[in-house]
Formats: C-alpha cells, structure tokens, sequence
C-alpha cells in the first residue's frame, strides 16, 4: 500500500485524557479515535492489526474443529431471565426497549443465546461433541470505562462454546481450547502466562486466564519461583498464621476519635497493624456481609463471595446498607454483632488465631483493645473462611516455595461452565441410553481488541510502538527519504513491489515528507522493519535495514533485499 | 470439511412462519435460525457464504483505494441532534441510555459518525480524496420484520462514504463505487440491475440503487424495452395525459351512500375511472398532504415528498390527523379546501386536464360530478406535481420506448451527498486558496446478508437452493453412498483431497446416513457440484458428477475428477 493513500492522522502531542500506554500511542499513531466514553473507532492500521489477530484466531479455532456462526448482538430479556442473570448483570448490562416496549439487552456474553440455539436441534449424543465461536463486538455499561481498549464498552471477542456429553468430554474440549489459546497468543507475538481463575460460584472445576504480563495490567498474578504454579491473585489459597499465644487481657474500650482507618488507630494506640483487626463491608445479592482480617493484610473479595456463596461479585457497601445493617462506619468489629438473613459475619482464618488485638467497638470513635477472637466474637454464628489476599510473603500453596506477583492484562480466559446453562434453559441431547442430559458446558473467550492493546503494552518504547511481526499493519515500511526524487522513488518503488510479490507485508511511504517526518511516523506506528533508500547508500547499491526493536542498522545490497528481509522478519 | 463436523440442522418441513423461499430454504438447510422478530443467528453454512461475500467486498473496495475502519455501533445522540435526525428517524431508530443516562443510538447508519471522525483531522485538500468503508451490523426498529435475511432489525451493510474536495471529485468517487458495486454483485453472480433512485430531499444529483431482479422484491422497477433506462417506480416521471375537452358542466352534488373508494362511486354512478378523481391523505413532518390523482392512477409518495420539499418520508395519515385537517375519510376533494400552514393540498399534473369528473364532497355520504379542476379547485392555492406512479403503459421518459415493470430487490445503493452533512456538522478542509470549504460527500451501502437471501430468491427449485458457485458454502459435495464402506470412503476420501489440492472448496459427506439423505441434503443446501462415489460407477474406474443448476450427470474417470471438476465450476 502507498502512504499517500493511508489515513494514519498521526499526532505529535499525547492526548490528554490517555492513561496508558496503549491508549496513548493508537491515539498518537492515528489507529483510533474515541468517539464517547469508552466507545472507539478503529482506522485502517489498527484494523489491519485487529483482521491479523483475527485471522490467527480463526485458523486456530479451525485447528480444533471449532465452527464459526454468528449471533445477534440483540438479545431478548426472556433468555436471560430464564437462566436467572438478568438481574445478576445488574447496571454493567446495556438495556434497551423496541417499539413494541419488548426488553433486549446488548450481548455482554453469550451462553443463554447458543445454549437457545442448539436447545432441542442437537438432540443426541451422536451429535457431540461441538464447539462453536464468534468474533463479534461485546457491550459492558463499565461504570468507568477507561484505558482506551482495555477496558472500554465497546469491544470485540472471541467467544466460543463447547458442548460435550460428560465431564470427560468436557475435559477434551477444555484443554483443546487451552492449547489453541496458547497457540494464538505465541503467534501474536505476547509475552503470557495461563493462570489458574476463579471459577465462580458455578462450581466449575477448571477455569484459566491468560494473562498478558504488563505493569499497566489491572489483574495481579501470582505464580511461584520454584514450581509452575500460576494463578490469579484473586483463588490464591493463603495459610494460616498462628500468632504467639499470649494469655487473653481483659476487654477494653479506649476513645480513638476521628480514627476511622485501621492505620490511623494504630498509630495512635501505638499498635502493630499486626494486632489489630480491620472490617470492610461489602454488598453482595441483597445481603450485606462484614469482613474481618488482619490490619496488615487486605480482603479477597472473591474469597468472600465463595464464603457467603454468593453468585454476584462484591461491591463495596453503600453509607445507606451500612446504616440499615446499624454499622459504624469506621470503627467496626464483630464484637457483639450477629448475623441475620441479611447480614453476615466473614472472618479470615488468621484473625480467629490472634490474642489481645484491636477492633472497632461499633460505635463512634471508640476502639476495644484486648479483643480475643476465639473468645469475643459469637463463633458459632460466624464464617471462618480464609478470605485474605495471599501475599508475596506467603508460601507457595502448591510446593511451599517463595511466590512473586506480576501484574498482567487478561486477554483470553476459558471456563468449564459444566451443566449450569443446559440445566437453567433446559437443553438436553438424548444419551446412549435414550435419555435427556443436559449438555456440558464451556464457555471460553478472548479479547481481540483487548489483545492489541495488550501488547502494545509490552511492546513500545519512547517513540512509539514496537510490533511483534504477527500482528503489525505493514511488516516493513519503504521509505524513500525523499520522494519528490524520481530516482529514490525508482529504487523504493522496486524494493516495495519485491517484497511484495514475496508475500511480505509492505508500505511505501511515498508521502511528499521530509525524512524525519516519516522516520517518526515509522517509529511511533512501529513497523518491525523500515527500509530506507537514500543517495548515500544507493551509491554503493545497498538500502538501509533499520530493525524497530532495537534499532540496529544495516546495509543490504538492493538485490539482497528480499531474503534479507524475509530472514529477519522471521527472527521477529 | 467433513460433514460429520459440520453444524448443518436440515429440516424437512417448511418452517410455518416464513414468507419467502430464501427464508424458507435458509431455515430448512440449517443456515440460519430465527432469535427475536427479525433477529437471526447464522449457521456455519450461512456464515461462510457470507464470509465469500465479504471477502468479495473487501478485494473491490481494495481496488478502489477505499479503506476498511471500524465504527462503533453505539453512536452518542448528540451528533445525530447536531445533523437533525436524531428526530426525523422516528421509531426506525433503536434508543437507549447509559447508566448515566446519556442517550444513544444503534446506527443504522454511519453519515453523522465518519463525518465527526474525519472532522478536524482531515484539513486539507491535500490529503483528498479519501473512502472508507467498513462491514458491520446494521439496526432498522422495522414495524413489521418479515421476509427472513431480506427486511430484518439486525443486518449485515458494508457501508462506505466518500469525501472529495468538490462535485467533479465527488463525480469521480460516486462512479469508482458505481462500478466496484457492478463488480461485486456480478462476481456473486447475482442478477441485477442498476437503477436510477430517488436521491431525497438532499438534493443530491445522483443515486442509483443496485436491484437483484426477482419476484419476491419489495421495490418496483420500471425499465425501458428500447433504451437502456431503468429506475426505481418512485422516480419515473410520468408524462401528462390530457383528457379530451369538453364543456365544462355545473358542479353538482350526489349522494353515494357507504361508498367509501373511489372504485365503489364509480361502479355507483356507472363512471368510468378515469372520470374521477381519488384522495390519498400522507402525513409527513407535522404536515397533512392531501394529495390527488385521477381515479385509475396512483398516488407516488416521494413525488410528493419532493411536492412539499419534505426530508420525512410520508406515511398515511391517522385518523387524528384526517380530523384535525377537517376532512371526511373517503369523500374528500380539494374543491372548496384551502391550504394552511400544516394542510397542503397536492394534485396530479394529469387531474389538471380532466373535465367533469367525479370526486369526494367533503362531507359524508356525497360526492360532487362535474368536478372542472381549473376552474373548481383554488388553483393558486394547491401545488400542481406530477405525483401519479408511473405504469407500464406511460412512455419511456427517456425515449418514449414501451416500459415494463419488474420486482426487485434492494441490495446496493450509491449516493451523492454533497455538503449536506459536512454543512450541518460544520466539517470543512482548507481549499488550495486557504479557504475553509465544507467536503463534499458520498454514501454507499451494500446489504450483505440482504445479498445472500438475494441470491436463493433469484436461484433455487422445488429441492432447494442453487449457490452461484462464488458465494455457495461449498463449491462441491462428495458423497459416497456408503459411509460404512471402506472402499467406498477410500475414493471419496482421495477424490475430496485432491480437489481440496487444487483450492476447491470441497465438503465430504462422511455421515453415515442413507445415500437418499444426503442427497436430499445436497440439493437442498444446493452445493454447485455433487460427486456420488458409488460401486455402480467404480467399476468402470469413475465416479459420477452432478451439476445441481440443470441436473446434468456425467460419468468422470477418478483421475481426470479435478480438470472436470475445475472446469465446469469456472462455467458456474
């Protein structure tokens, strides 16, 4: 393609409102534009980049006999409210109504629609097993969307469903759609881990993310430096800590006025945070749920979810729950508290083996010090559950080695979804012995748009993006450092039209430019090679080959080009 | 592929609600499943047709220098306030707001969208001309979806808009896009004809819309037995037919109890049709139009659009209006009405001509005879148009040739634009005098999934379909007739291998059903070529071809099956 003919509006200053990275260097590479809130026009390069991922995703799926359909983006309500997650999707699903007043919502996902679709025309087991995907955009009302396509309310999946006869067949579909993950995200070019997730309140027994490893990454990971032990952050199982026993002092409350966070009594009590206990109130399915840990460790909410058995993830309860539970904000423990329908006591099993700490006294600027938990709190009416987030400092919970944490992007994640679907819509096949079970389930994803983004997260460098060769718009950019001379634009033009017909991907930047102009527009849009053709080469018939990645240099004969190129580009 | 793993449901029973064949056939081969009123999932079959035919569209508009973006479906409501349609598109629109309540659309068009994304960032006429287009869903709130893939809510366009420094550019572009749109629709081997159309209250000069010509087709075509004229029923000027004079009688009143269409006074008062006149109320921008034509003629309702320069379509007005306006359903005539601010009264250039003719009273039950429109109507007060529908017996207004009239169905339509979208939301470049100038536009949509059920419309018989081969799931079918035989299943295997060699895109039918089913299936989902692998035909060291458009079969020695094979396709 000529240059002259490409929309690339590249932008010299970074936009204001750009947190990351990534947002910040499509923006600047004139790939997208933000048209509302979240919501992104893509232009011709970072929609070449987005067909190339595409086109890896497709060939993979085939590679496992995956199908491709398509579903609506419309779906009616009376699916969701069959499976009951109409009301679970809560604010983050986008509604709407027809003419006729009939509800809809935009797909965030996809699990009622094809479980509908195969419902009652895949009837035996004859039929399974099968594995459908799409690529298609997906909606989520995020309350804040933010870093560009990362995290956006507009955006492209992957999304696949397996439908199997048993777990066992389940467990096939599971890992072949595991390694076919692992094969696009190695052909993109990502740097990744697959990591053990959280697998809901569903029951399912598998569940992982693949994770993009990049500091801007909103998920933590933690994985273990002795064994391969990787998993989100969220289901590392921590393990007790057992304080030194110390003889249980009496109860006491002591004024703390105006400390309402947990650092803020320590200090001035002159505690550890150690020995201090610390409450955060969450809300979750109508109930609202207290959760106690150490002052020096932080709540998993997820853990929390499990303990309550709740289907809905946490948020943090409002002034108005806190009221209505009779909570304090600030100065709350579950000394005296019970639980009712509404409001449950969750305390880390680290905290019910502590003697003599602090916790609020549940009323205003008032701490208890001398809290024993074993003996304070109502035990029989609490939720002992391992509910803290398990640190760097904890223990490898698979060989008791040392742990790291990384932050990383999820990109892809797939999720054995087992029989939760097929049972609430009631789609059965008929078994070898002629009678309906329901189907078992997966349900897997990726995030296409995520995944651009994700790596140019990894990928970049102060001038610009770096793109692995998989996934750029053009694999090499032609550059004539003067294209209003014809015998530049000769040899640029031959170089180009080579590389061409050798299938490689190329660009001729036959913008009427100067030279630096375009050497930063090549370097922020970050084609893996650039070629330039300039007068003092070709005096001794080369070209320059200058290497994006680490802006090595070299001199290629022109009649050398090509298979230099080629050679090179597979080392990218 | 094997069928074995291909999500192909046939059914054999015609699904109930369908209206058309292409709806019929689609639902009956397993291509397409129906989610909501107009509201479709595609099958894997379906989907790779229409994966052809997007993969057709995009080397077109590639030869064009049109490039791919994508835009979101949400679209903001503020540009669509800006450019004045958030209110004109009425209930078409589908609606919705945020959780923050902003408002928003699905877009069923993308004019206000590109013409905010390109504003401000393409400045200059340097960097003109510039194409885009894109393949996305599309959202039309229809009142009544029907007919399958052809009038649906959720539908595949490619869509493309063009912006050129002036009209002679915008010229350029419109017939670059007219004859890429000729290009794609004869490579999907459509039968289809280019017409003349309606270019709206936009004042644009140019618009044709690209017809598939079958009987199912919502549109009527005039077009010209001599000349090469054809276009849209809607904008064929009829010329004006003058009566033979008479004497003008006196206008007098007669009773025509219950006869509440024009045919029913007639056949009261043993008048023929031509000697009355008929009443059709629209309503269009707040605006009642009265308009008129002779009683064997037909009202055109955009040549009354244009009549009262309205940018609304016109819809039949309700019963509300028709009081309001002070009319009397079914007796009305202009004689003695005068037009106000939201009444107009439009009449026909050919009711002009008449003399004593018959028409509505204005009052129930009662018609007046001897109706002189010259001298009975206000005549410098009603807008005089040609407003009458063309027919097959008008002359040719370009020739003066014999006219026919043909179904079509709407699959492509091309339009100059102008300025009246880089006027209203104010998107100007700098001319080559430094001059802020506003673009200059084009719009160009394709129906892609309209375009598949266009196809099965045009080709198919009482088996089933008959895929042109460009755009048919497969190009061949190999069945042998016997899945369970070895031998049998070793031929079909070789012959599906070897076709697959050449680029054929080929499907074995491994099922092991009866011969008769899956030749059933074969004609059905209407695969170009069939190969029957059969004892029969080994024998002599052949296999049978069969050419699913004339039913034509042809013994093929096994080693000659991909020339044979390769050429009939090309004839195909």
């Amino acid at each position: 393609m000529l240059a002259s003919k490409l929309y690339a509006p590249t932008l010299r200053e970074t936009p204001a409102d750009a947190d990351v990275i990534s947002q910040q260097y499509m923006l600047r590479a004139g790939m997208i534009r933000k048209m509302a809130g979240g919501i992104y026009s893509y232009l011709p390069l970072a929609w070449k980049s987005i067909r190339k991922i595409e086109q890896i995703v497709h060939e993979e799926m085939g590679s496992i006999d995956a199908q491709e359909i398509m579903m609506p983006i419309i779906q009616p309500a009376e699916i969701w409210q069959e499976s009951g997650r109409w009301k679970v999707y809560g604010a983050e699903m986008i509604r709407l109504k027809d003419r006729h007043e009939r509800e809809y919502c935009l797909g965030p996902t996809h699990e009622e629609m094809i479980t509908t679709l195969v419902k009652g025309e895949v009837n035996s087991y004859r039929q399974l097993p099968v594995t459908f995907y799409q690529i298609q955009n997906k909606y989520r009302d995020e309350r804040r969307p933010r870093y560009g396509l990362m995290r956006s309310r507009e955006f492209i999946m992957k999304d696949a469903y397996s439908f199997d006869i048993d777990e066992e067949g389940l467990d096939v579909s599971y890992w072949n759609m595991y390694h076919a993950y692992e094969r696009v995200f190695s052909r993109c070019g990502l740097y990744f881990k697959p990591v053990e997730a959280d697998s809901g309140a569903i029951g399912g027994s598998n569940s992982h993310e693949f994770m993009a490893l990049a500091e801007s990454g909103e998920a933590d990971v933690i994985h273990c430096n002795s064994c391969d032990y990787a998993a989100n952050i969220e289901i590392g199982k921590p393990g007790i800590i057992k304080a030194v026993e110390e003889e249980a002092s009496e109860l006491q409350e002591v004024p703390t006025p105006d400390a309402k966070t947990i650092e803020a009594v320590a200090e001035q009590l002159h505690l550890p945070l150690a020995k201090t206990i610390k409450a955060v109130v969450l809300s979750t399915d109508g109930v609202v749920v207290l959760a106690i840990v150490r002052g020096d460790h932080e709540v998993n909410e997820i853990a929390v979810q499990h303990a309550v058995d709740s289907t809905i993830e946490p948020e943090m309860a409002t002034e108005e729950e806190l009221q209505n539970a009779g909570l304090t904000a600030g100065f709350i423990s579950p000394v005296g508290l019970k639980q009712t329908e509404t409001f449950k006591i969750v305390v880390d099993e680290s905290v019910m083996e502590t003697y003599n700490v602090c916790g609020g006294a549940n009323k205003k600027d008032a701490h208890y010090i001398n809290i024993n938990p074993k003996r304070d709190f109502n035990v029989d009416d609490i939720i002992v559950a391992p509910i803290r987030l398990i640190t760097a400092d904890d223990a490898c919970p698979n060989c008791g080695g040392q742990l790291s944490i990384a932050k990383g992007i999820e990109v892809g994640q797939v999720f054995k979804l087992g029989t939760k679907y097929s049972e609430s819509l009631n789609a059965t096949f008929l078994n070898q012995g002629g009678r309906p079970n329901p189907f078992v389930m997966g349900c897997y994803g990726i995030g296409v748009s995520r995944t651009l983004a994700a790596a140019i997260e990894q990928f970049h460098d102060e001038n610009g993006i770096i793109w692995p060769r998989a996934i750029a718009p053009f694999e090499v950019v032609v550059v004539p450092i003067n294209a209003k001379d014809e015998a530049l634009m000769d040899v640029s033009t031959r170089v180009y039209e080579a590389l061409k017909a050798i299938g490689v991907d190329a660009l001729l930047d036959d913008r009427k430019e100067r030279a630096g102009v375009k050497f930063k527009d090549a370097d922020l849009i970050g084609y893996p090679l650039r070629i330039t053709v300039s007068k003092n080469t070709l005096e001794s018939g080369a070209v320059e080959m200058k290497i994006r990645k680490n802006g090595e240099a070299i001199e290629v004969p022109i009649d050398e080009v090509t298979t230099v190129v080629a050679d090179t580009l597979n080392t990218l």
